[in-house]
This record gives structure tokens, C-alpha cells and sequence, in this order.
């Protein structure tokens, strides 16, 4: 029999209550396999007798700084980290403080040599396979170094998912080479340098052209990132919103955001889930799967034996 | 009798050949009050007798660096913002380079003091009132300073078209005033130190907010302005994608932007619409439009009162 698959799940920094959460957590519980086990993370209040249960003492607001997971030990992203540091989970999946969980993940887990820094990648609908799309959010300003990692790392995810040589594009405000910011152009520069064995180079992708579908991963900074991810969200909504009713709605329910399984935190030597505040239970659930497959298909240790193998100073 | 307006329309850089947008505005001028008249400025080899008609010798290409401008004098983007700089014309259409529209205006038109950069501003479509993007790629990178001027530009134009007290936001990633880069932390700070006469500072926007409608001005920096504007043009189209068939599809016809009347140039002396290179004849008739209404309502009038009367020293 495989080991059991364990997933530590905060309960808390959610827009919906730690209640909510918990009785979408409990449908999904009930149709696991009992080689999954989920271990929920949440505040003293909440009374769960039914499945595993780690009480909180400490929470980390939306105001505060992300240094603050330093001092809150018992803060349930502190309590998270800390058991997947000691491999008492195989994963995690938070709806927290964003900036709290990137700087705690990155200095409890350590990264995956050589890379420097965690991306936030969230996988996005096209009109062909879905795009995976990074950095959403992790870092609001990257150097061209951490973009080409961005793009293997984007890669091997999409390997994971079975896509052989995954198309990767920058995104950008035009397709010519002398496009965008100096830190784009260098990174544009240095991703075509030559052939690559586990990517082909797209180039420059603009917003228009990120949906159809033609790259498998869209390399980008984690503000310009975060803001592409919004306004899709945001028009796709719109675009909802200015259909009559819900039979003719259906063809663009795939489009809205509340439903998405949120941002894998890749590059931290562990599965972190960052699920968006906003979210609904579905979407927070759906978080939840996201971290059972990635966690079944090894993505950590394929990431660290790709860059092993790779060997690449260009890195 | 009031002097005509006089609108000069660059026929060539746009993905459409010069005959095809001729066949449009043909039809544009055969409606137009004879008080307007179109001024066409095209390639050597197009015959067109009926319209007034400048052929032009150079062309300048997509690749070409912006600077070629200065060497150019025979192009259609050098002749078009030269006549305008002698009000031979009252307002310039052009679907050419951006990088050499944007530094010829800036160099041949010069500003509206106390104006440091022009900006690319475009009327998106929100759940309730269009809002006002700037800048949407004449900028790369911008200040603090720029940011905040492109607010009161924002602003003085939505007041040009009825808004009597703007609401102005900032394009971020959170709500939160220490959310994004250091310069739309600053810019925030210099908003909202004091109540503003002309406008409603709104704090931080996110993507997914923008079409809400809450706001009727949204100020980025150009580099992410044209993701903004272009992954919402990228989900308009690929929600249109899904719909199964055009009487469908048709409550969303207003949300592509192929049929957009293309971007004003704000903050130089003179009235400069750009179109997009890929926007349909029909976009590029409305941006003849738009010149027309932005000539009548007189706005760059406005804006350099507006600004002599601020008189103010956070600009």
C-alpha cells in the first residue's frame, strides 16, 4: 500500500468563514480515497470532531507585514509550513496573506537549487489547453535571471501535466524583440539564445494573443502577472454579467475566477496551494485536488532532478 | 458660420491597406457635416481625387526605433503632426508606430504645461459608465509624478465628456496602500494627502475591480495599461469565442476592441488620436469620430486652463 497522502489545510484567511470552508471540506472528505488524509488548520472556535484538527492561537491580518509570520509561531501559516517542513504533510493549501506565505515558504522550505525566487503560477483557460501563467503575485519586481527560471519552471509544470515540449512565452506589450522593460528585453535575449531540450521559446506573447491558446506557459513579473490574472477575471465577469440568463451564461461559467483551484507557490522545496481570499468553498475544494495531484505526480522532485540534470550556468 | 475642423488622417500603418480604410472613410465623409473636412495622408501610389490628399515618400516601420522621426520628414506621422503644429489641421488620426507618434508629438507639438509626459488614454467599457485608461503604452516606466499628472489629465478628460467629479483610482494588485511598486506607493500618498476640486481620488484598483464601473479614471504606467487593456481585449474575445452563435454573441459585441475608436494622446498641444495598428476601417472611422468631438469639446483648451488655474505644486 503507497504511504498516505497528507494535506494541511488553513481554514482561516479566507473571505468565507473558517464554517463554510469546512462544511465544503467535509462533502470533499467524503468522497477521498482512504489513502488521503486532510489536516485542517484553524481557529480555537471551530469545533471539528470529525476530521484532523490543529487549533491556532495566533492570526496574521491582511495589514500586516509579511515579515510577521517570523513572530506568529502559531499562526496557522507558521503551523503549516512548519509541518511541511518536517514532512508531516505532503502539502499545504492556504487562502492567507500572500506575501506572509511566500516569505515564510521560501525561508522555512528553502528553495529548489539553483533557483532564487518563488513564483505564484496559476493555470488559466484558453480557447485551446489551459495556460499556466507566472509570477501572479510572489514578486512585484523581478530581475531577467529570475524570468528565464520563471520559464523552466513553468515548463516543467506543464510537463507534468503531460504537455511534451511546452511552448513558452513572455509577456509583453508587443511581439519585436525590443519591446518592454530593459529586464524583458534581457530575458527575451537570453531565452533565445539557443534550442532548449524541455521548452521551445515563443517569444513575446501580448495580453490579446495569451488566450488562443498557442504557448503552454506565459512568463511574466508578479505585478504584471497579478494585473493579467485580474483584468481576465474581471472581463470575464463582465462578459457574464452582460449575458441575459443562465442557460446562455453556461458557456462562460469555465471563465469565472471564484471557481479556480488558485496559484501553486513553485519553486519552495514543498506543495504550497495559495487559493485567492475571494474564492468560493468550490473553488477553495478545488485547491485542495489541485494539491492531491500535484503531490501524486512528484512535481517537487522532477523540478529538482529537471535542474539537477539541466546543469545549466545560464540558470 | 464656425471655422471647419479640419481632421488629418493617416492612411498607412495600420494592418489594413490604405484602400480599404479610403472605402471607409469615404462612407464616414459622405455623412459628415460640411462643415468638417478630412485631410488624407497616404502613400504615393494611391489615386484619390475626391478627398484632399497628401502623398506622403517615406513610410516608417514597426521596427524602426521611435527616433526615426527626426530624419523622416517626408513620412505620413512627420507631415501629419507638422501641419498640426501649423493648425493647418485641428486634430491628427494615425494607426502608425506608437514609439515615433508619441516622441514626435511630445517633441513637435510640446506639452500643456506643467505636463512632463504625454499618455495614451482609452475609453474602456465597465457594467456601468466607460472609464478612462491611462497610459496605456506611451510610457514604459513612469514616476511617481507622472502618475499623479495622469490623474488630472484623466480627469479633466472625463469632465470634457459630462463627469462632473471624477473618481480616480490607481491600477494595483491590492487595495491596500502599501500594495505595488514604490512609485504607485508614492503617487498614492500624493493623491490622497488632500481633497482635489476637480476629481475623487478612489485609492487602489484591481484588475478585477476596473469594470465594476466605480471608477470613471484608472492611471497606470504604459507598460501595464497595454497588458491591461490587452488581456481584456484577449478575454472579451475568447468569452465571445464560446458563445455558440452571432444573435448570442451580440450583447457582447461592445466589449471588442476591434471596434474601438483608439487611444487619445493626452497632454501634448494638439489633439492626437492613435489607433490600434489592428483595429478594424470601422475602429479607425471611430477614431476619426472621436477627433471630431475631442476637437469640438475643445479639451486641450481645457486642460492647460484647468492646469493654469491649479496653479498647483504637486503637479
Amino acid at each position: 500500500m503507497p504511504p498516505k497522502v497528507k494535506i494541511g489545510i488553513d481554514l482561516s484567511g479566507s473571505e468565507n468563514s473558517p464554517e463554510s470552508l469546512l462544511a465544503a471540506i467535509r462533502s470533499l472528505a467524503a468522497g477521498l480515497s482512504t489513502s488521503i488524509e486532510l489536516i485542517l488548520i484553524g481557529p480555537d472556535r471551530l469545533a471539528c470532531h470529525d476530521l484532523p484538527y490543529i487549533a491556532a492561537h495566533e492570526t496574521i491580518g491582511m495589514d500586516d507585514a509579511p515579515i510577521i509570520i517570523r513572530r506568529k509561531k502559531r499562526s496557522p501559516l507558521w503551523i503549516g509550513l512548519d509541518m511541511l517542513r518536517k514532512k508531516k504533510i505532503d502539502a499545504f493549501v492556504s487562502a492567507g496573506h500572500t506575501g506572509a506565505l511566500v516569505l515564510g515558504a521560501k525561508t522555512m522550505l528553502g528553495m529548489i537549487p539553483p533557483l532564487l525566487r518563488p513564483a505564484l503560477l496559476a493555470l488559466m483557460p484558453t480557447k485551446q489547453k489551459p495556460i499556466a501563467v507566472l509570477d501572479i503575485g510572489a514578486n512585484v519586481r523581478v530581475r531577467a535571471e529570475h524570468l528565464v527560471q520563471f520559464a523552466f519552471v513553468g515548463a516543467a509544470y506543464q510537463r507534468s501535466r503531460g504537455v511534451e515540449l511546452p511552448a513558452v512565452g513572455l509577456l509583453n506589450i508587443g511581439s519585436e524583440a525590443m519591446k518592454g522593460t530593459s529586464e524583458i528585453r534581457l530575458a527575451y535575449q537570453k531565452l533565445s539564445q539557443e534550442p532548449h531540450p524541455l521548452f521551445s521559446f515563443a517569444g513575446n506573447i501580448e495580453g490579446k494573443d495569451a488566450f488562443n491558446g498557442h504557448v503552454d506557459v506565459l512568463v511574466t513579473d508578479g505585478f504584471t502577472g497579478n494585473v493579467f490574472l485580474k483584468t481576465a477575471e474581471g472581463m470575464a465577469n463582465l462578459a457574464i454579467d452582460c449575458l441575459p440568463d443562465d442557460q446562455i451564461k453556461e458557456p462562460l461559467s469555465h471563465l469565472s475566477y471564484a471557481e479556480y483551484p488558485g496559484a501553486l507557490l513553485a519553486g519552495v522545496q514543498g506543495v504550497v496551494i495559495k487559493c485567492h481570499g475571494y474564492s468560493s468553498p468550490q473553488a477553495f475544494v478545488n485547491g485542495i485536488r489541485e494539491a492531491i495531484r500535484i503531490v501524486k505526480t512528484n512535481l517537487i522532485k522532477n523540478l529538482a532532478i529537471n535542474f539537477f540534470l539541466e546543469n545549466d550556468k545560464s540558470l
